[in-house]
């Protein structure tokens, strides 16, 4: 089973890392990082780098495709090349799964149309533009598509999806190799929960990026 | 403030990126990822490169180290230039983090004498062979020395750090930012909750790997 992890410059590290290693550890998975060029893809903060093995045009028809999101999704919404990609592969996949604003790249991509699906808690309701039912859930499964909230949810949405393709016993072990028994310091991590002036203090951190 | 993570072949790369994509988010923050060798480090299931900018000798004074676990931590247990170097730089760090099996890298190299640590679960026991006081908590702070249990736990421990280092505030609004609100499918992440027969699948999995 083949699994295109998809690289852009300005994603956000731990929407890609989050996945990858829950999905690469699926026994018969083959991971393959492609971007529209191969050679290392730069994230959003500038200071981390992975490298992409292959191009979009050498991977044709992966099982299963993985896009993050992180404020180089920005670039990402016309269509053009990538998107001509996604509409492609996404014909074959047995699964297509986003994390955080990659759901907005999905959803403009015309793929997601008719469909319910999250993305990062502040760019929610810019799905509904695309024809996409903005649902405020963590991880959504619609059919096929395996759709992750912001950032860490890729986690929870690649556990949700590894159970599909490896039966619960499957996704817990990996759950176990992990060890993803989340212990967070603070309840922070939404804006349901963060103190008021923390969620202030963020949305102005993050005007223009999402 | 300069973060050095530590690359070594066969890391595990949610323990690098899960408290980067933490770290890295502080105001005034540098990370540097630093190898014996710069370039291209590749992870321990092969499929997943991190560019190391810089080698050990070029970062001679970070304000905080990370190192991180995985298989490859088992070739980097004898003295040598890795030890030489946390030694070093460890006189001067204001805080020093380990993930998962790092922690063994550290004791190994002498670092943790006499304190309280975790790691791997499954590798709790071997801290006590280099004088480390094995403590089963997801984060451990000792001092100046911040120790998260396997894997996914960097980010909670990283987390734990990101409040000394910014503030509850500061370390809140990361958590916002990363929308870290986690809700795992299944309660399998460690060995007490996970099922006997999903633990004992692992152990086989992962045996002669810690």
């Amino acid at each position: 089973m083949q699994i295109a992890i998809v690289l852009y410059p300005g994603y956000t590290a731990l929407d890609i890392v989050g996945p990858y290693e829950v999905l690469a550890r699926l026994p018969g998975t083959e991971v393959v990082f492609v971007a529209e060029e191969p050679g290392l893809v730069t994230n959003d903060l500038g200071s981390l780098s992975l490298n992409a093995v292959s191009c979009l045009d050498e991977v044709t028809s992966p099982d299963v495709v993985v896009i993050g999101g992180g404020p180089g999704q920005l670039d990402q919404m016309s269509d053009g090349k990538l998107h001509e990609w996604l509409r492609a592969v996404d014909q074959t996949t047995t699964w297509t799964m986003s994390v955080c604003t990659g759901s907005l790249i999905l959803a403009a991509a015309g793929i997601l149309k008719g469909r319910r699906a999250t993305t990062y808690w502040l760019a929610l309701d810019q799905l509904a533009e695309f024809g996409v039912i903005p649902t405020d859930e963590r991880v959504v499964v619609d059919g096929k598509y395996v759709i992750g909230a912001g950032v860490s949810a890729g986690i929870d949405a690649a556990l949700t999806l590894a159970s599909r393709l490896a039966g619960e016993d499957g996704a817990q072990a990996v759950q176990l190799i992990i060890e993803y028994d989340p212990q967070p310091p603070f309840s922070a991590g939404s804006a349901a929960t963060a103190p008021p002036a923390v969620v202030e203090d963020v949305k102005r951190t993050l005007a223009g990026q999402v």
